[in-house]
């Protein structure tokens, strides 16, 4: 029997508070860091894994974690969640992303239809689609290839599918599964779209209209920008457009679109990657078998996530370090760093799924919660972040925990050796000196050349960014969210907090203002 | 006389402690908000605007603020900077990056020369420079034009230089004055070099390698990787690359660059994009012409920095304000949102000047200080935002202050009209729409669809993001951070945190590691 509590009426949040704090640089000096290293590691999908040695926790925290995460029930409520129980309850709706990637649990009717079915039925209507496109068999009203996929959408319908467009672009390019390149327009801004069709051969183009709704403003908005572009190029938009959307959007029959592809409510717009959002534009750019690669990998990572031992299910214990530096700790925001140029849009796609999942003051009942939630996620990929914010995070009077993500192999294979070492070799050198300069300080007699240590971190490691590992990583961090949301008693899966700029901005619009609001209106001459 | 005392030796500072907080919801309601947004708005160069009507703050606030200003002497102390006094302790530094867009004070020597005429003649050789690479008369060994310019350099030889390539592209293609295009290396990872070249036309590239000191290991390593690169189509790197670096600095008589323009000392990296360190890069894309433009905005802020009355002088004002939610109301973050897909890399920028700048926990006399400087500085552009991250921002436990941007006009002029509204109309009535929403809230009784309210935001507004409006953007948030370490009694031009990594690197590569840092290293495999 589940039963959803908040995360102050749990016994063993109270046994947590009373654990002892670990001294970081102390036990990450000498043998025994060395041995928290070898320790507190755990595999993960997709060849990766997850060392926490540098996070400020020893087994009595570990245990309590466990303790909490057991009586926080987070293995019961995942079942529940991947069988099909109403997760969603603020807006009444199941949440089935991981059922885009794999089956975990029994059958899941809902609409009645099996939904891993439907999943997979678009997932092959996507592939031979796609192969379709490839083989020259749909083509533009010439008769000749697309050479370009263009993206059309916003938030989960832009950053996820971004994101993972930029982490395989290399590795396609150097593994020969390269299709064709992706673009990508979501910013209501015209200067977006302008700038992106600007560069882009849209006689050979092919845009694919991303609204699971069909309504989102931003999107039509860049609908009707494309296609007056391409009417004035003398081209039948209906010949260069597909919609991925819900079956019952204004989208799903309409004969603007070459094709329609379709997800459902059940999967959130920052948890829809794996989905036709994400399907369609990877499928085109990379083929659908790095599609399928990279999904299976999601679900590799779906399964481990059952697991009920919080040592050897990565999310579960990467959710609940978390919980103890928000909730004990006291830390507001968390920095995400991959060592890998291919992820550096990975930070922006995560910052989306973690702050709009957990970034809310009530419960899943709607009551309001007296401990803080969801951290602040910002980062860029480093070495480039070394050259930046990391002064602050070094010496700066706020602690931010880190989470770094480093690989072994590059993408492309093409190096150069110089001072004795490989520009990887020069890479992942960094990522670990930084690990421990972060932990365990160093102490100066100036005090300005000073660190104090105690700066936690993780790192995420594997042999290289290969479509499993990356669906792996996606889907680790998808279940850690998820996790936290579960301890914390949130609903991770909707935003309601997105609704009321929407609302003044179509008054706006409309010019049904006043107060402040019309006097902006004014200054910035709508 | 002007004395260096931390904030918190201010008798103003506990004036401030004091004064009556602002409930901002109620301030910002009716006729009350219309009236701030009129009264709290004041002029900023480069035809800009800065309104702080939706801060939480009130004339008491602002008056206490500005006896804090005065008292810390933050006139005195700009003064002193751009006079050549030694600000950069630490480092034994001058501080001299508004003179390469201007002469605020009398002549400023150093080294034996008058540095506003040096900055000055690296600007002519650059313009020098470029025009002849426009009209053909330097070229490739085939005597071909040049028709890409790639920057390879790391943090402010990168973050900066991009970030304003990327705010002006497209509004120098709009306006015939786009030359060539621009890419950017910075990251030591192989695939950030690889996948840049592997897009570039090589035979027509002309490489711009930037290092201050001319050892940065990242760039060094990625200018062997352009150099193989050159070789291998069969070129001659030297006749591929200028050099962008100081005069004593390895790199500034080797005979293998085309030219080299010089920068020095006194230009911090995350200060240097109106030195030679932008002025290349941006030369070559825009044309010397636009580069000038440029500066002209940003040497039109630093006067209005100089500007004694807090309330006439945006940066300073700026400043405090961050100085009193920083301090007083303990805000540990701020999101840069800005509504123009050409400032997509400006929160980048902004993350590395305020956080490598501020990001710090000693005086400039290296003692500890007790109260918390510099905040986590993030961002994206909206309406992005609005998709993603906005959801904690509106409703979660942690208040963010926000520093919103936008533009009556959009940069290429051309649109789209639907639903009644063009997407410009769109955008701006989004970020109106969103001030309101954050500052006001909306009563709910469903708590799920409840929002408190009382969150802060600044506005800076112009009409359209042109060379001038840009370059005043830039020094204004230069300026801004230098007036809060000079209330935080930091020296805001060093950045000793960055050191302790690259020392542990180096051992890791000759490895001389033992303890944790050595598992580190053999788990990835160096």
């Amino acid at each position: 029997m589940i039963s959803w509590k908040n995360l102050n009426e749990l016994e063993a949040y109270h046994a947590l508070e009373k654990t002892a704090p670990v001294r970081l640089a102390e036990v990450m000096a000498g043998e025994s860091g060395a041995s928290r290293v070898r320790r507190y590691s755990v595999p993960m999908a997709g060849g990766l894994s997850y060392n926490y040695a540098a996070k400020a926790v020893d087994d009595d925290i570990l245990d309590a974690l466990a303790k909490l995460a057991d009586e926080a029930q987070l293995t019961e409520k995942y079942e529940a969640l991947y069988s099909g129980e109403m997760i969603n309850t603020g807006e009444k709706r199941l949440v089935l992303h991981q059922l885009t990637r794999g089956q975990l649990g029994g059958a899941v009717l809902a609409d009645g239809v099996d939904k891993r079915a439907f999943y997979r039925e678009q997932q092959d209507k996507i592939a031979a689609f796609a192969e379709k496109v490839h083989a020259g068999e749909i083509t533009n009203e010439a008769g000749e290839k697309f050479t370009t996929a263009v993206q059309i959408g916003i938030g989960g319908s832009d950053l996820g599918p971004r994101a993972m467009y930029l982490a395989l672009e290399n590795w396609a390019k150097a593994n020969g599964t390269f299709k064709m390149e992706a673009k990508f327009i979501s910013n209501v801004d015209p200067d977006d779209a302008a700038g992106v069709l600007r560069e882009t051969d849209v006689a050979h183009a092919i845009f694919i209209l991303v609204s699971k709704s069909g309504t989102t403003l931003e999107t039509l908005t860049n609908e009707s920008f494309v296609k007056d572009a391409l009417k004035k190029a003398g081209l039948d938009p209906a010949r260069h457009m597909i919609a991925v959307t819900s079956e019952t959007s204004p989208l799903a029959k309409s004969d603007d679109y070459l094709a329609a592809f379709f997800m459902d409510d059940y999967i959130g717009g920052r948890y829809s990657s794996t989905s036709a959002v994400g399907g369609a534009v990877l499928s085109l750019a990379f083929g659908p078998e790095v599609f399928a690669r990279f999904l299976e990998g999601a679900a590799a990572a779906d399964r481990t996530a059952q697991e009920k031992d919080m040592l050897k299910n990565p999310a579960m214990l990467d959710a609940m370090i978390g919980v103890y530096e928000r909730n004990i700790l006291g830390y507001p925001s968390t920095a995400v760093l991959p060592y890998s140029q291919a992820l550096s849009r990975f930070p922006a796609h995560l910052q989306q799924l973690d702050m709009e999942s957990n970034g809310k003051s009530v419960n899943r009942f709607g009551e309001p919660v007296d401990y803080v939630t969801g951290p602040v996620i910002f980062g860029e990929p480093g070495t480039n972040g070394q050259h930046s914010f990391y002064q602050l995070l070094h010496q700066g009077k706020t602690i931010v925990p880190l989470q770094f993500i480093g690989f072994r192999s590059s993408q492309n294979g093409i190096d150069v050796d110089i001072q004795g070492s490989t520009s990887q070799q020069k890479l992942c050198a960094n990522v670990a000196a930084q690990i421990v300069a972060f932990a365990c300080g160093k102490q100066d007699e100036n005090r300005n050349k000073h660190f104090d240590g105690g700066r936690p971190s993780s790192i995420i490691i594997g042999d290289v960014l290969d479509p499993a590992a990356l669906g792996a990583l996606l889907a680790h961090f998808e279940n850690k969210v998820m996790f936290q949301g579960f301890v914390w008693n949130l609903n991770s899966f909707d935003q309601e907090g997105v609704q009321l700029g929407k609302v003044l901005a179509k008054r706006v619009l409309a010019h049904e203002t006043d107060g402040a609001l019309a006097v902006y209106s004014e200054l910035l001459n709508i």
